[in-house]
């Protein structure tokens, strides 16, 4: 290891946790050649923010964001606040010159988040959106599997993510519901499935989005924000996609999946099995014929080396100490993957599937893009 | 058992063969009121039909459906030819003042569908399409619980058929093939996931589709059949759905899933476990946070008192001898679900969204109805 | 198709439906050399006897098995009554120069199976057991597959039948539980295990059993019979087995599985996915680690071609068209399997394990062969 | 937080690692009374051990284990070595009057498991032994349930462990083969089912086992420990069970699974799906026939508060970052669980199955303990 990374952490809530967990747990898990510091932790409320300091291990704490980023032992500031502050935040520590780990979506509009690749950019700042499920060793088998031609060329894909978050009508309004602070099923569920989807199978040209917000009133206060949506979709590539997100789905936790047909097989994630990958080979002999249940640990797999002996399994956790560990060791060169360009680019998306719905129409994505 | 019904049989070929299956089955399962006399099976092939007739234990069999139609021992005609050939038949077996099944879809255009409820309506004649998935033991508990309430009001719905049936491009060219001869995906295998959507969730309002076909020549002819489709839905009720239908994904031979989310509940029935409907109850408690695997051949289910013991299963065939032995038992006065006017609701939505991937916009279903 | 085969049917039970529906499926799903024809059922009920003569499609009824025994029409003399009358009227059957199909366990005892195997074999009569689960597809293909080198040597063996038809205290005594009549656990579910198990690994030499009956009493009498037992198991080939088979297993319907490890490969079935296989082979490339999913409905597959297009699959119901399909396929020359002499080998490792569990000793087989 | 604890982590090696990651984690994860701090790490490779101390943020090495157990600011001595050593250290740390987690098998024999007991008990210090699997989310919740009566009173337990580890014959002798260094495959997997059987279902009185070694020689050596192995049960209880522990099961890369059938319930896990439970309640209504998937990661769950939002799930790590967690909060005044009674008394159930499979006979685990 050649030296220590000073980290400012932006939230103390369950990302700010996600990510001290992982800066805490890439060392031991993986050779870093860069060791991260939690130099300093940021929130509003004092005593949650200094007992937060305390639990993860940060040195020390701050009650406004903006002293965090001024701080000179911070070289990175990782953002993990609700998305409504993300760009600001993320335009502000550029300005500083930091390096920049923003939580997903990057932004609440694709022009916020294309100010945020524009002031990162001019500050010539390494940055990176915090789509962690890539990092998950079954997603990044998947990827690498696609790469490989394991299914040849794709034709579909579809992707669902059901949660039922939202199911109870007396959950009282908050910023989630608010769409204005950020928060639409498509950008909060769905972007991580855009973000899958581009990565596998390249830009979306074009969508057809429908939402639908079924508890329109939460406190006495509209809900501005949909409760579920689903959009189809057409590659760039001239595959076909399908996509849907809900937080009202009744004891669907957090299912996420997300499978590829191509003309030479079909490979299938499914997140309630996450240490294994479905493939179905159109080249097997015939009497295999059905598909593989992929132990994504075998040594040779993305990360497994790092973690436990293969079958023990590793848990939502690990994909923070992988991307954490992989930006880490890409310090401070770079590059970053992925980026703020491609967190504008989900965005840009989530924006056509949300004018889509609105509008009731296909809608071209170089019309938010501009 | 009051009496023998004449059953003639119009086509040989798998259907042929799982009616044939369903109409010798079915007394031996369960005490009908009348029992199924299989008299004439009709096919072009004269060695093949009399070979089927025997197997089939048909009495004696035709080489032209006009004559079996004509038949005074045919009290049912049934329908089992492909798609392009249904409305011509169903309407020239209703004129002769047959009873009419006829396999689905009823027909290869809207227009054609309405001309055959037209023809039994004009007869008098009871009149069924063969959705025969309703009449899975499952399948159908799943209707039943949901008019039981318990998912509550459907706000979601999902269903999805992934085959591979034509996944390699060496497949020559037949009918399958030839749109006017039928055999969209859309209505191929769309047309059973339309008919139990709005059977479970009501009508459907309005479509958006997506169509592809990625094989575009087959034996130096041209595809004019999608090769995968699928829709955004908006249901006259308010609830939303996403289908989804493809003949080109790998390893997936017939992969048939259908959800629904209400706001009390979830089910789900994948047909890979055809004898199993998933149940998640928002009223559960807490501690029992997840969904049930219901074996839904516990004495209580729908026909689960006609077959095994429970944990046996049953297989695809069951739908055919529990459709066919429904309809036997409500002969002659009927009612026969689904009936022909079902089959057209449901061709009219496969055509809304042949249009509406034909146009790129959403389609009302009644630019179709008329 | 050559001719008809005189089918006699003892008893009307489940066993006799089930019976009753595979000779009426089999001519239809597949080309039979014989056509059978239901000629008589026995069984004391005469009402109820009729009755199931009207609905199974059989000639006539009688209330005497010795009466159908004697009948000059039956050419096979299908016995489904319960085990305590098996081997008296498979003796008689033999006697009367019938071939004999017994539903299992052949007997209660060894020595009365012992004894149907030589009335048999002096009557010079065909003979089969109703071991219907090796006539199941995937079950079938499981065998294949181990014929063919696909795990290698077999080391390890286990099989588990978990049901919990016993677990309510409140069923009254019947001949279920009276060990006189038959019936014991080990019999009653473990002897399709055992019959696998030599079908797969080959002859079991030694057996270390324990059984137990948590209700001893029901409508004041003794149970005497077990509720749950298991054993371990060493094949003559050296490979080690562990069987267990359960009726107080709550929430377990019919749950049976049977795995087998061999020295490049394991095979696992799992009845409540029973058209499916799973196959880990230790010859596969690295990255693909994992075992694979066989969907045993390709058309290689056995009985694949008589049934449904793949993905649809079949239930119980398939195993007795396909045994009984293949006794009549091989009438009147034989060979018939399993037959009488594999019912009594049956027979003999159940008898060990209930010697083993009474005496808290290992036993060899060979003790109860004599 | 109240204060550090001095650890000392004898050994380097996966389980070193997974220690570590438990110590790092704990305090991130969970309120903890006592933050651990790292002390010193030691190993017999001076390179690798100064570079696991790097890695896993201890402050300092050694070569040698009885240096790191007599330094003062060692409060507590964790044992993570192989099993051969482990009642050595463990006696020395006690008698240095350190607080001692050992790795299980607590030892290679009872007599050895006895000495560290007694050890331990005269030095009245802390001792836990490192049965990590209870304190996975949803084993603890399996535990919580039995207790709360959600399966009535056990009758039956099953449990296996099935792994390929030694599967290749081409794999070296290494201390794993040679018995006296430690090493059965009863003692490697079979303690952990024994752990969890004797948690859930209370002592076990006697057992009849089998045991065989596949590949008999390695490197030219003579291999002295167990392929594969099984136990037939009998718990004082009067409950049944079988156990069977493999590490040469082809493409099963760690397949624990321990289910429980009481006279009200079933209760099943399975490690591949480690954050969920199946559960089976006689009681439900017949309609909901079948079992449950309890997503164990319900607020009010065992650990649930101190991870992830529910569906997330967590991994392997977990059972550490749990279970010394829960020991730092008892620190130092205990109790400890498992402690090293526990330990030898699962040691005495594998001494017992190892002399039963040596002599073909039941063996009651008194005649082990003396």
């Amino acid at each position: 290891m050649s030296g220590e990374v000073g980290i400012g952490i932006v939230g103390y809530g369950i990302m700010g946790k996600a990510h001290s967990y992982g800066y805490t747990v890439a060392p031991v898990m993986r050779r870093l050649r860069h060791r991260p510091r939690l130099r300093v932790i940021s929130g509003r409320d004092k005593q949650k923010v200094d007992a937060a300091a305390v639990a993860y291990g940060v040195d020390g704490s701050v009650t406004d964001w903006r002293e965090l980023v001024r701080r000179p032992e911070v070289d990175i500031v990782d953002i993990c606040t609700p998305p409504g502050t993300h760009a600001e935040i993320a335009i502000a520590a550029a300005a500083a010159g930091k390096a920049v780990i923003c939580e997903k979506p990057l932004a609440v509009t694709y022009p916020q988040a294309a100010s945020a690749v524009d002031a990162a950019g001019k500050a010539r700042v390494l940055n990176a959106v915090g789509f962690n499920y890539r990092s998950l060793p079954a997603v990044s088998l998947m990827k690498r599997m696609i790469g490989e031609g394991a299914v040849g060329k794709i034709r579909l894909l579809r992707a669902t993510w059901l949660s039922d978050e939202f199911v109870d009508p007396t959950i009282p309004f908050d910023w989630r519901f608010d769409r204005s602070m950020g928060g639409t099923t498509i950008a909060d569920l769905g972007s991580h499935l855009i973000d899958l989807a581009t990565w596998m199978a390249g830009p979306i040209a074009e969508v057809s989005g429908q939402s639908e917000t079924f508890i329109r009133q939460r406190s006495d206060k509209a809900v501005t924000v949909d409760d579920a949506s689903a959009a189809l979709v057409r590659f760039e590539s001239g595959a076909r996609g399908a996509l849907e997100m809900a937080r009202v789905a009744v004891r669907r936790p957090c299912d996420f999946t997300i499978e590829v047909n191509g003309d030479r097989g079909t490979l299938v994630f499914e997140y309630a099995r996450l240490n294994e990958l479905l493939y179905g080979d159109a080249g097997d002999r015939p009497e295999l014929y059905g598909m593989r249940r992929i132990r994504a640990e075998q040594q040779s797999h993305p990360y497994a080396a790092d973690w436990w002996p293969i079958g023990q399994g590793v848990g939502y956790g690990s994909s923070f100490v992988n991307h954490l560990g992989d930006l880490l060791d890409r310090w401070p060169d770079g590059p970053w993957e992925p980026d703020f360009a491609q967190g504008a680019a989900v965005q840009a998306v989530c924006d056509a599937i949300e004018r889509s719905a609105a509008e009731s129409r296909w809608v071209d994505v170089r019309e938010i893009v501009g």
